[in-house]
């Protein structure tokens, strides 16, 4: 195989693909990217970094598919998702040919697929164990945290659905899932690594 | 994680599971089950070898989810497949019981979900290079390659739905899954083996 010099992972909400990034970054020596996207795509797409973060991770964001074809169109047909699709596109794009590096999420391994290079990675696990982790790591809430995974769920999917056409969460749009509440985040890291090694 | 004992292996057709998995029980010097299941399967419902083998992977086989709900049921309400799933159940659960196997396909990766032992493995690969590898392996026939695989995968998908209710693919139902099509056989299952080993 090609040598894997960018790896892209994608993540279940709470399923520790955040921190299996970090690491893998950390071994190689490589940039890591996650939140840092949200400034470049704001930067590139010309909108607030707020907003940039709202339509990510807060009530701002849509939930539902149908949602995006309801969304209002300016005189080229795009909608502002659009826009700001084109824009995360040509920061992951760019990054990518800047050098080795890890990028977390926005549809990374979509808009890398033609690259043999990538090594596309998806990270899950067990939606009790997503719970679990995501409470201890961003903290109790109003809202119970079965209910703010399920809605993470939610909204990542639409989007990943939207933008890229496939399926979210299908093995075959990876070239390696893993899943983090049966292996362990350590094994998960090693097992990236060993891949990254291995192509060498 | 627990010591990984038995390898349940499921995979798209054309992918090199089959390889994969013979090379990880060599490895491991431990039993290897793929079309062995079927005499077993056969033999526990009492049904005949040739038919048992028809329903997997010939023209006798039912293509669409659609077709279950229209078998033929008897006094007890279940159909031909239900009797053949019992026994398929009954035959992964013995053997894997029976000691440390690799066993390949027949929904093992569900009966044996609860198995805190079992290690289970998705191999997949981009649809053109299983096409490639089907026919290198099976061989020229009438019906061009592209429309077998696309009847096997349709069958296997239909067969996997029924009997677990789950979707075929998915991450998420698997530890880990692995495009052999982009890594490679040898990496599959070498990657296959560290975790085994890694588990110890």
């Amino acid at each position: 195989m090609t040598e894997k010099r960018i790896i892209s992972i994608g993540r279940q909400f709470g399923s520790g693909g955040h921190s299996v990034g970090i690491k893998v970054a950390e071994e190689l020596g490589i940039p890591f990217y996650d939140r840092q996207l949200i400034n470049k795509i704001a930067e590139q797409s010309g909108y607030d970094e707020k907003f940039i973060q709202s339509m990510e991770d807060s009530g701002g964001a849509v939930k539902h598919r149908l949602s995006y074809f309801l969304m209002g169109r300016d005189n080229n047909g795009k909608t502002i998702d659009d826009y700001v699709w084109d824009a995360q596109k040509k920061v992951i794009l760019d990054l990518s040919e800047k050098g080795p590096c890890v990028i977390v999420g926005r549809c990374s391994d979509y808009i890398l697929r033609e690259r043999e290079d990538v090594l596309s990675v998806f990270i899950h696990a067990d939606f009790d164990r997503r719970c679990e982790r995501a409470e201890k790591r961003y903290g109790k809430t109003d809202t119970p945290i079965d209910r703010r995974v399920k809605d993470m769920d939610a909204r990542r999917q639409a989007r990943y659905e939207y933008c890229t056409g496939r399926k979210w969460g299908r093995a075959e749009n990876y070239d390696i899932c893993l899943n983090s509440g049966r292996l362990g985040i350590d094994v998960c890291v090693s097992t990236v690594l060993s891949l990254v090694k291995e192509s060498r």
